[in-house]
């Protein structure tokens, strides 16, 4: 590993991020290391067409939080949101109703959906999204093409696949996953930027996302993984799994049906010492330290709850101080 | 004309109708004659492409005034109406701006080209539509083709063609229009249901809707026409112009731009009496009785202004008896 040639110029950070999780930690990367330039890399296995319109979950979620416009309490969507077109929609008998597009968030769909249908890449239509909500990160979707997470489950005595987005907000994860599979990502490639992001980085962050379906789907998109590997450079993720239990979501589901267990140890051993340079654990998880470095990962404990945006930056600080550590 | 061949039979009546004024007569109409079997021919001229979205005003206004779901102030969008995504959209700097589609309004145009988008035709997916609604009424496109009427107006001493939305709303009819070009109407077949309704009718109505840009643009779909003037039953109308103007709308500018004067009796003479049997003139343009009915129309002065529900059930009975009158 070798430092950053020059520490005039900006450090450039790359984050693999999901929803919420990678959302709210790139908060706080952005408070710690207010003039880093960061690359974020978007998860967009969960993108899903409803009503005819393509919503991208993921993607929104950064855009929104980063740029002053998300649900703080939920999360997810549109701050000061009204729901009428759902009801309309609801009205008419058209679903599905257990996913929640509010008024404000329907015409990010309708922006993007009519970019799509006229020829531009969803990358392009990224940047033009964000061009509104200067989300003071360059936000890509791991790729321009159609990826779609599908989660196999048994309904009554046969195995389905079913739609991510309906394993997890119409299902929550209620049954059981039995396989995990990002439809079309063995022949997706990466976005234009996402690879020369990740060559010229000086850091990678693994926030904590989702290590399967948020993290894991990105990685597995032909290039990025390999890029990563080989870029040289610290590489450090954060532990999704406070006291073996996700933070928040439904890991624990998903991590059972690429059985691993759900520990902070476990998820770093299964990110693996060929990908991942340093891990943080949550102090109550110190005692999973000795475990991960035994499988040679550097590894800290520190405190993991994004509590607030200065406990996020506090997080963020101590992954930078892991990978500076890490490249020394 | 023969006389319906069995009273005991529901009458069954055809309407052309354009939006407000069609929509509103159809309301008193539907009082009027609460058993008769409506259908309505709806314009689609004015249709639109908004935001990748079909919208198709006349129908939809027809659809909500008679579903209960109008804003009865404007005439026209939803009542108990957001504009959120509108609000949202100019935000993202997609327009147009001029165009006010509301919240609930949205659902409509989302449903609409979905269904589209899945290959139902507009017949197909209107009536899935009032499935919803529940008009009393039959309504059917004038054609599942794409029609779409075209202002020829003069800009900066350039000729142009506009869309008719453009030049109805963003301009408010404020240039001269040269000519209206219904533009793919030529290619365009009536769509199913249409020819047999008027085949089947025992009246047929032109309520005070635009005789270019509502009516007009129906009777120019290749065999619509022909169909009226053939079926050998009344066709009665009731004129859009009171006392030398339009009641609602600026029909004076679209009549100019087809060499009719906007008077009660130009735009009989316009219809013309292999086309129209009976004409309804304000009580205000009593005078021109004589001058249509020299015109081969029978011709009565009635009070025409829909200032509620009870008076535009008093045309449509006007409109009925005259029909009866031409009959017999």
């Amino acid at each position: 590993m070798s430092y950053p040639p020059d520490k005039l110029l900006r450090m450039r950070i790359v984050v693999l991020a999901g929803g919420i999780g990678g959302a709210r930690f790139l908060r706080g990367l952005k408070q710690a290391a207010p003039d880093a330039d960061i690359t974020v890399i978007g998860n967009t296995g969960d993108d899903i067409h409803l009503f005819g319109l393509k919503v991208c979950p993921d993607l929104d979620t950064v855009m929104y939080t980063l740029g002053g416009g998300i649900n703080e309490q939920q999360g997810w969507g549109r701050t000061d949101e009204s729901f009428h077109v759902k009801e309309e929609l609801a009205a008419y008998g058209v679903g599905p109703e257990w996913f929640g597009l509010g008024d404000r968030d329907f015409a990010t769909h309708i922006v993007r959906t009519q970019m799509l249908g006229a020829g531009y890449p969803l990358s392009a239509v990224t940047e033009a999204l964000c061009a509104r909500w200067k989300p003071g990160v360059r936000l890509l979707p791991m790729t321009d093409d159609r990826v779609e997470t599908h989660v196999a489950v048994d309904v009554d005595g046969e195995s389905r696949a079913i739609h991510f987005q309906e394993y997890w907000v119409k299902l929550r994860a209620s049954v059981e996953a039995r396989a995990i599979v990002p439809v079309g990502a063995e022949q997706a490639k990466p976005a234009p930027g996402v690879l020369e992001a990740i060559a010229e980085a000086d850091v990678i962050l693994f926030p904590p996302s989702n290590p399967v379906v948020s993290v894991g789907t990105i990685l597995a998109v032909p290039g990025i993984r390999e890029a990563i590997a080989e870029a040289g450079v610290p590489v450090v993720g954060l532990s999704p799994i406070v006291g073996d239990a996700p933070v928040r979501g439904m890991a624990d589901k998903v991590l059972a049906a690429v059985g691993v267990e759900t520990t902070a140890s476990a998820v770093a051993r299964h990110y693996g010492s060929g990908l991942l340079d340093g891990w943080l654990v949550d102090t109550v998880d110190a005692a999973a330290v000795d475990e991960v470095e035994a499988a040679g990962i550097r590894c800290r404990a520190v405190p993991l709850m994004m509590t607030d945006v200065d406990a996020a930056a506090g997080m963020a600080e101590r992954a930078l101080a892991l990978a500076e550590e890490v490249r020394a």
